[in-house]
């Protein structure tokens, strides 16, 4: 492995991180809260350390699949490492394993919280933990390529760190490509923030439920989530998760007036035709004499679970079963590939789907299987061969981590969910782990299980899975 | 498809159904019990219209990949409403769904129970239902194989109904196979029937037990399962199970005394491995006191229910959250391919977990990448291909039935475990269909939807999920 040029960008990285840090530290000097000194001088220790890391020469600029997952790796852990500090130093949550659970749930949109009281928090904290969710959702790393200037062909980061089976390119350039998706992610994160004041919504709260609903992560600063906001807002919040689900592809060809392209987005439409199955389902397993009102809620809790949102407005554990296995079903399918949503993605669900139907056809039409398509364009072998693997790599980890979380005896639903909701970056699950519950009891055993898997999932697992390797270490 | 060579041959198999009845019917005039009359008309009509079936003249005698699995699962949906008649007739089983429910879970060697007393049962059904498990253990297609002349070549049959990734023959011929086949079952069956009544089991109960224990079926002919036996005759189960979810290629190649071919038998070692570590995992679950208690249960309940068999000698409903995790994830890998369990099987289990490993490989060392072995030989494409869809296939199986069950309002666990219960042929699974439950309480739908899991599940899936399949139903 080319080590010099890992510690460099993990430098460059380091200092993105205290640079990340300033905005809750203007925001603590503006609240007048005390905590802003621990967020300045994490920020501080982070610029300095990132920038000694920085002076190690590389001499060859080569970033190849094993150092882009490599830097992938480290980094999300280094991140979710130093930006629990502030949580920790500040004595807002008192058990550094917690503060660390907190920031990678944060950072990994998974939204999972140890929190027994968030409306305790220092608000200035709130935002940093809401913050992680806004850079975890596009990506640290593709935040570096859209706007830290660099002169290395850094493709292999940005496959590494993107969600889905195969990496688009919108356009030629890996940084342009970075910086255009940027773009739409922050747009779209303003225009939801203003839409949530216009509706009502105090500022604050607009900007932190925002921030949660574009990473769709899932960090509310209420103790009910979002089921205390009215009904306007939560309608409003129900759309901005699904448009946050959606592959941005699909907006940037909207933006580019390729209309016509537009056809062949094939996981968008199978995304939303899942979710108006699951949402028609739900109503009708939920309903208790009021039809709005059960799709409502219906809408709101599909949304936010298939996109791996984790926000509520009711606790749905209290629901009946076929509800609730619905909800754990759409756990798993996720969102669109390429959208800062997590689960195995729609566009693996399909491919997965396709592959059953073609071996089906080989004994009925042998002579007429063809190519797997996907959006229209056939799917090359590699791709597919990952995508099968990466199936199995899901389930290997599930088990492990289901094994190493039962030790902690909970029953089992709370157990088999607190994986599922993790590992898809959710955040809520059932039973313990339920909505009107949290992570809190869990042993540190289990606690370091789950923010594994909550970076395994969000990296899709083999940048993380490498580190296990010895070859990967080798210098050579 | 050619309809003919399949309505020919399922016309002879409906006669085997009519010969198979002959046992419970000779036993029922043996106990003077009045219900060998409804088991002999039974066995009469199906003999009588199977030779009208057998009538049909068929010009093509090829049995082409199509027309294998068609016969396959046409068989064991008309084995199951045939061997269904004489429960529903006689009285016994006041429900026809409920019948073919009891004897599809027989024939696929599941063993799950509509039956709230067992015991009640009038002796030559009980022996009909526990036959069932050892008729369908090694497959009833397999005996018309070893035992009923034919000129046809039948490879595509056998290969439809064989478990595991690929169909091994021991010789070059299938029908010497199937032969070897069932002369190794059939003894092994005799040597634990004679073992059991020397332990003082008897000799009605040893044989019903030996073709539960064969079959690795689970159905018990005592309302507590096995827990009333001796601890003596409980280890020899649990030895018993074992055996039977070994691969027969393994005992084959004892006999031909070919012992330096044993080491390449991978998956033999890791079945064996995963016994002792779940064994080992269950006990430390279970220990309450007694090391040599915890064992003995530990033991019998991880081999019941890896081998899909089903047996239970204490209610692991009642345990904590670790060891039944243990057991549901245990449900899943199964026993090995080629054996008379059920599950994934083990050998496919190794190759998901070798193309993880191949996939990590490929990035830390991507000069060295070799093709993937089990059991000594290289796995050829198409093998591979058809293993990786298979668990697509059985996910979605998966899903689907455990939306259409949910339906019935029990709780996830009772839901989740039953469609596990019943698509791996094992029996009980936890909650309401636990070792103390049954599945008495599920609607009609539900009930359907897990006969579909359980002949899907004991078939491999394809030969089932191509009958949905518009292409297969032209005569072209």
């Amino acid at each position: 492995m080319n080590h010099r040029i890992v510690i460099q960008i993990i430098g460059k990285l380091m200092q993105l991180a205290g640079i990340f840090l300033l905005l809750p530290t203007i925001a603590g000097v503006l609240f007048g809260e005390k905590e802003f000194f621990v967020l300045a001088s994490t920020a501080a220790a982070a610029i300095v350390i990132g920038g000694v890391l920085r002076l190690v020469k590389a001499d060859k600029q080569r970033i190849r699949a094993r150092e882009g997952f490599i830097i992938t790796a480290v980094t999300w852990l280094l991140f979710s490492l130093i930006g629990a500090i502030p949580f920790f130093a500040s004595g807002a949550i008192p058990s550094y394993t917690d503060a660390v659970f907190e920031t990678a749930s944060g950072f990994t949109t998974t939204g999972a919280s140890i929190l027994l009281n968030v409306e305790a928090m220092p608000k200035c904290l709130l935002l940093w933990r809401s913050f992680t969710h806004w850079i975890g959702g596009m990506g640290i790393l593709v935040f570096m390529l859209a706007f830290v200037p660099s002169n290395v062909d850094e493709m292999n980061i940005m496959k590494a760190e993107s969600p889905g089976p195969s990496v688009e390119k919108m356009v030629p350039k890996v940084r342009e490509t970075a910086f255009i998706l940027y773009a739409i992610y922050t747009a779209l994160t303003l225009c939801l923030i203003i839409i949530l004041i216009i509706a009502g919504m105090p500022i604050f709260d607009s900007i932190c439920v925002s921030f949660g609903t574009a990473g769709t992560g899932g960090f509310g600063i209420k103790g009910d989530s979002i089921a205390s906001y009215s009904h306007a807002c939560q309608n409003i919040i129900t759309v901005g998760m699904l448009m946050f689900g959606v592959n941005f592809n699909f907006y940037y060809l909207i933006i580019m007036k390729k209309f016509k392209n537009l056809i062949h987005c094939e996981e968008v439409y199978v995304y939303l035709g899942i979710f108006v199955v699951a949402t028609a389902l739900v109503s009708f397993g939920i309903y208790n004499g009021s039809l709005l009102d059960a799709v409502h809620h219906a809408a709101f809790q599909v949304s936010s679970i298939m996109t791996t949102t984790g926000f509520a407005t009711v606790d749905f554990h209290t629901w009946m079963n076929m509800p609730k296995g619905i909800l754990v079903l759409i756990m798993f399918s996720g969102a669109c590939a390429g959208s800062t949503g997590g689960g195995l993605k729609v566009s693996r669900v399909i491919l997965y789907f396709k592959q059953v139907v073609r071996e089906i056809l080989s004994y009925t039409h042998p002579s007429s299987v063809k190519a797997i398509k996907l959006d229209g364009k056939a799917v090359n072998k590699d791709t597919l061969r990952t995508t099968n693997v990466f199936l199995m790599a899901y389930l290997l980890i599930y088990v492990v981590s289901f094994v190493l979380i039962s030790f902690d005896d909970f029953d089992l639903i709370t157990t088999f969910t607190s994986v599922a909701a993790t590992m898809n970056n959710i955040g809520p699950g059932l039973g313990v782990v339920g909505p009107a519950g949290n992570y809190a009891a869990y042993s540190i055993l289990a606690k370091w299980t789950l923010i594994f898997d909550m970076i395994a999932g969000r990296l899709e697992l083999f940048p993380v899975l490498i580190l296990f390797s010895v070859g990967t270490w080798r210098r050579k």
